[in-house]
């Protein structure tokens, strides 16, 4: 299995994924700067897999200080964690597994700062591991979902290359697959970035799932003409009502599986549901550089002087979606409760 | 006005579209096989462009013969006519102005090839002509569907670069612009070949229009968020059903129209309607070949090996176009008298 992240005990290493499909290479860093930029700048993303990343970027942000004063090792986590929370404001994976190392700071008695990073080392590694079995379980629960000979229509990326296992979406796909349905997917290209053409061709030429690239705008038509039967597609933050963000264009796919009268489903981890917004109106959306449209490849495509409208993700309301799948099982209309039960319990 | 293309006495003279909108380069040419390769490249494109390109390009086609025999002009021209036929499969226009020149040598009497070179000049003048008038009045009669503080979202380029004249949706834009009326524009930059990005971007500046560039899988967020008022759009074939083909991700936003409850109108000369077609789902629809979604300015964005399905058209079903806006007037539902009478009269 692809390995898009890994803690070789005092560094990162991450696959830069910014130039596959060209090239498969990987970056090692104990920089925490380095790695923060690699976030912004999509060398590492999707949604689960920032929260992996971010716990390990807390690692390398508070190693020096294993020997250090207590202060100054909480100090570096603060840091580091501030550093971090900035890099992408959308993803609530990424907080979560924050949140999720700061509170295992917070509820341990110990002072010794040794022990405080030995503590935070097997907390960063239980994510990553709870994220692989994460995968897998929802894997399992999803592809019930999958019916045999199913032509299939995802977005963006939620593979391997997005998370520390197989993948939300992806994972649904890749192990109705291994149990030997037929499967066809069409592949959004994923404009302006390109994550599908780029990481979900790749990953499913790597798996040797039948499939096809579709630019973004030939969804609908391919909905129609390759009577496709279902639309599947991960999340970056689902809220309590199960409105849910996720990259641009999930929202369209939304609307087009209601016009073909097809299910919609929406693959992620419970680490993703932010029961504190009651709704997606209130999920931050980031708007990202005009430049990622106006340019392609270092070729200008816009005129100069033209303005753009760039934002990074949208959000899907939950009446659009027919379920939502984490690895706690498949939720249903109406959400608020059973998303509720499966973050708490 | 831009001059997209024009009749030089012996030659014909257009602006290579695949260049801009860095570039703004003119290619003249009196070679019948180089226009050909210029309207399959795309840089002779938009539907009724198409049009006044074939009917020019049967008088480049010709040309060398009318000091010749009846008989060689006459082969001359159906090699023309056959080569011309064979570029693009979709555009209506393009057969449309073949068949008016064919028409136009069939009811004269002269055996003269001298004179029928000239009957076929004034016949590409008036087709030339006339595409100009018409865009004008179609700019007149949709201006009055557009309200003041419009915010539109076009698809693909409909403007001076697509027609002889101010456009078809471009040119609505443009008139109601022109009257003082507030607008805004956000252009779809319509994957794979950026024909918004690079050519509506331009035309919009080029008016002084005020405008966004979006990707096209933003479209759904940006018509919810921007509070959009309604979606217009050119088209290369309508049916006597009024089943409308256009430009790849048209019945895409004709879905999020009628999702969002704002009007999607199509803008087209009657030489754009087929009535030898009943319905949508006859007209022929242009594969383009994978390599304009593999590659991006000669990078490639998908792995080797990968499949792609590359429609280069879909087809707007009549029940959702809410008007349909020719230079005869504006046509509602139900769609086949009102075009037939259009085309007839």
């Amino acid at each position: 299995m692809i390995r898009s992240i890994e803690w070789l005990g005092d560094r990162i290493r991450f696959l830069d994924q910014t130039l596959l499909p060209l090239e498969e290479r990987y970056v090692e860093t104990s920089d925490i700067a380095e790695l923060a930029d690699a976030i912004i700048s999509l060398k590492v993303r999707g949604a689960p897999l920032l929260g992996i990343a971010a716990a390990y970027g807390i690692l390398i942000g508070v190693q020096s200080f294993k020997n250090s004063s207590l202060q100054k090792f909480l100090d570096a986590f603060q840091t580091s964690f501030d550093l971090l929370s900035q890099t992408r404001p959308t993803a609530k994976n990424l907080f979560w597994a924050l949140e999720r190392m700061q509170n295992r700071i917070r509820l341990t008695s110990t002072h010794e700062t040794q022990k405080l990073f030995e503590i935070l080392c097997s907390e960063a590694a239980a994510i990553h591991q709870e994220d692989e079995v994460m995968c897998a379980t929802m894997g399992k629960f999803g592809a019930e979902l999958i019916p045999s000979n199913a032509v299939i229509v995802t977005h963006c990326n939620t593979g391997a290359l997005a998370t520390g296992g197989i993948g939300t979406a992806f994972g649904v796909i890749a192990t109705a697959f291994s149990q030997g349905k037929e499967i066809f997917v069409y592949a959004d290209e994923t404009r302006p970035l390109l994550q599908g053409a780029r990481l979900t061709m790749w990953e499913l030429q790597k798996n040797g799932i039948p499939s096809a690239l579709i630019t973004d705008n030939a969804a609908a038509w391919t909905i129609k003409q390759k009577k496709v039967d279902l639309v599947i597609v991960g999340s970056d933050r689902i809220v309590a009502n199960g409105d849910a963000a996720n990259k641009i264009g999930t929202y369209n796919l939304a609307i087009l599986a209601k016009e073909h009268g097809i299910p919609f489903y929406i693959v992620a981890p419970t680490s993703t549901i932010d029961l504190s917004l009651q709704s997606g109106n209130e999920i931050p959306i980031e708007e990202r550089g005009g430049d990622e449209v106006f340019e392609n490849f270092g070729k200008r495509i816009a005129p100069l002087g033209s303005e753009a409208f760039t934002p990074a993700f949208d959000v899907t309301p939950n009446e659009l979606i027919t379920a939502i799948i984490t690895e706690k099982g498949v939720h249903h209309q109406p959400y608020e409760s059973s998303l509720k039960k499966a973050v708490l319990r």
